[in-house]
């Protein structure tokens, strides 16, 4: 791919000059993003700072056949926004304006450059609540939780993010603007092009806008964690809070490896000869929070919980949800490379799924902590490895591979909340029935039919 | 559109012969549904038992250029179930079994001809609760559900069929069966096809099977009704309710007109003088329901209700519920033609919409009658007319006319839970900007480029 020398030049009229990056060193940071091993160089980097730009940089990238990717914080973990070499980064990250908060009708709209734990917190003082919370919500981008589907550790009882996008304002392909959704809690006026653009991993337009819903704030929340020596009385533990018809907001989990890390990295106090983890969290009233609260701790004893500690206050929640906050920072730090996992099952394989990996691990001579979702049957295992050794980089392929077949076998899904990407996209037709693998196929072609947009992502 | 006098032999092959009707007089009942003033007749009636059928069917209408309209229960409102002369209509109440409850991961498994409120009901002993709950549910089907995307009373708190939706078996144009979506609450492996399928109103393809989300069933529920003098004194109540961080079950509001026509009918104690009637439902923890319905009694007196009416048991409930629950049939009762509508706004706007439609009747000299959702902005204008009476439906029409564009000055639909069908396709331009239709038009033509199924429906 050759950028025509005066395309920089035509992006800069659009954009101003400040915000367009085209030397070599300034291009590296946004050359890769939050996955391991993946790179390529841009010819350039462009900072829209609204819409119509955006728009107009598309037209343009149509009329010189340019490939574009849309890129935010860059903290994706399926190599989403890993440019194609010599094409156009499309940065969104000047695009950070909230727009409007609509107390009456519960929504914010806002650019997609905002922060996603800005969203929240621009929610907080008006007793509001923006409830996904994905793991790099500090620095991650709303328009890149939009276009991946994130999720979070608040999944079970509050769902992901499209759970909460009413509306979206997308550029098209061909530089058209348009507006999906609206503020209406019920919509059914032809197809929800909103629901394909969400989780579209920015291969069928740019989102510019963000139409979202916010919650009344719960009132009470109250956090717990257990441990267990084995996961089996884990499992058990999380099947029966669920058949009590108790809906905890968390429900999340760190295997032994995970727990030695954590330990060792943030000092919180956990049982390093724990076999399992288990971070609870209820919210809502106050009167049910104790309630459930109590009976969660009952429930973990009742099937086998080493230890069970209840938060006393604030501080104390927050140190032992840092257990499960601080698990990718700690176990990035043990070796060269982390290749963070996110295979997903129905909730009731998850102990099933645990173990596979386990033995795969073993079965390879592999170091893989696991850790993640519980109650959403969405599992991280975590290969603590180092991309430099290419005969253990053979093991861990293989390792991987066996894991996402078996995941498909259990009826899961290949991703959980990082999206295909680059990463995954060899796997997905071995989990995706003909049928709809042309589908995707189909859709794409139909939008983007000259294949611009964030081209050889999810497939090729 | 002329029939080849072999195919419904053809059809008798692939179904048997007690599932094809072609005899005039059987046809009669298929050529409608539940919406006023809509008939055509098709050239057959095909029953089929099992998706391969369906598949077999699809593949036989494409080979002869047919087109096939899906069918349930026939309740729609926006005639997206009235045939295409000459064609098949493929009616999918024989396929009603629930394959599969799966307690564990809280999902159900069923065929598109099982009636919504048998799922609820098979929910139940099981201590699990299937939300949605259109008018129609005693008699609709959970396949036209799904295909349109149908709300209910329940929208506010627990949303609409979508999100209830975790994966549909569906036959494409083509004939081929694929499946979408999984048993995984976290999925985002690809696009979310089954969402684009989820209120396509069975253009894109036939849905024969669908994987539902449950959830734990609330242990109590409280119902109170309140009446006023004034809409603006109950949509000050609906207002202070979500502002005070409760997100009722059920806020439901029945006009002047609704009130008289609901007590002649169904003599449940209403003020035949109120302007307004707000029936509001909390459910969840025993604990918190007593409190949100003190409250929420405390809320509506503090904003003018002239009474307040708190259920002591359940037949007490049932009969309060029964005012907002029998509003339709109360309505149908008056005048030849009922022609229920179904516009939406931002929950805000809804006092000025339901002002304008008393505008409307008064300035056309229309009897309109209008209750709903308020709490999703979800508003049924019910036209009480006669359809033989020329001048009096362009009077209507007029007025029809008229709501859509007041709908969409302020930010809302004109099909909140009914569909588009053919019924409003003419008003679906005016909401969506030409991007958007575009879109609409691309994924038809990508996904039926015959355009066999549901021709006509949505846009032409």
């Amino acid at each position: 791919m050759n950028m025509d020398s005066r395309t920089p030049d035509r992006l800069r009229e659009i954009v101003g000059a400040p915000n367009v990056l085209t030397e070599t060193v300034d291009l590296i940071p946004y050359g890769f993003d939050g996955t391991a091993a993946l790179k390529e160089a841009a010819a350039c980097v462009v900072f829209p700072e609204t819409g119509e730009q955006v728009a107009a940089i598309v037209r343009l990238s149509r009329d010189h056949g340019l490939p574009v990717v849309t890129r935010g914080s860059g903290t994706g973990l399926s190599g989403g926004s890993v440019p194609v070499p010599g094409g156009i980064v499309l940065c969104l990250v000047r695009m950070d304006r909230i727009v409007e908060i609509d107390a009456a009708n519960l929504t914010m709209l806002c650019e997609p450059g905002v922060l996603t734990k800005s969203i929240d917190d621009a929610a907080a003082p008006l007793g509001l609540f923006y409830p996904p919370d994905p793991g790099s919500m500090k620095i991650s981008t709303i328009g890149g939780n939009v276009a991946n589907n994130s999720g979070g550790l608040r999944g079970l009882k509050y769902g992901v993010t499209r759970d909460y996008v009413m509306g979206l304002e997308v550029v098209l392909g061909d530089g058209s603007i348009c507006w999906l959704g609206s503020k209406c809690v019920k919509d059914v006026a032809g197809y929800s092009m909103k629901d394909l653009f969400v989780g579209s991993e920015g291969t069928l337009g740019v989102i510019t806008k963000v139409l979202l819903k916010l919650l009344p704030r719960p009132k009470a929340k109250r956090t717990l964690l257990a441990t267990y020596d084995s996961m089996e009385d884990a499992a058990r533990t999380v099947s029966k809070i669920i058949e009590g018809r108790i809906i905890p907001c968390t429900l999340e989990f760190l295997d032994r490896s995970t727990c030695q890390c954590v330990e060792d990295f943030a000092k919180v106090g956990l049982p390093t000869g724990a076999e399992a983890v288990v971070l609870m969290e209820t919210d809502g009233h106050p009167a049910v929070v104790e309630e459930e609260a109590a009976r969660m701790a009952e429930v973990a004893r009742e099937n086998g919980a080493l230890t069970v500690e209840m938060a006393r206050d604030e501080a104390h929640a927050l140190r032992l949800a840092s257990a499960r906050r601080s698990a990718f920072a700690a176990l990035a730090r043990i070796r060269p490379t982390t290749i963070l996992e996110d295979v997903t099952v129905p909730r009731s394989k998850l102990p099933d799924m645990v173990k596979f990996i386990g033995r795969m691990a073993s079965e390879h001579g592999l170091r893989i902590a696991t850790f993640g979702h519980f109650g959403d049957g969405n599992v991280h295992p975590t290969f603590l490895t180092d991309e430099r050794d290419e005969a253990e980089m053979v093991k861990v392929e293989a390792a991987m591979e066996a894991i996402f077949e078996h995941t498909i076998q259990l009826g899961g899904t290949i991703t959980g909340e990082h999206g295909v990407g680059l990463a995954k996209k060899r796997f997905l037709p071995g989990q995706f029935d003909e049928g709809s693998m042309g589908l995707l196929r189909q859709v794409k072609q139909a939008l983007d039919p000259d294949g611009l947009l964030n081209p050889g992502k999810i497939f090729d």
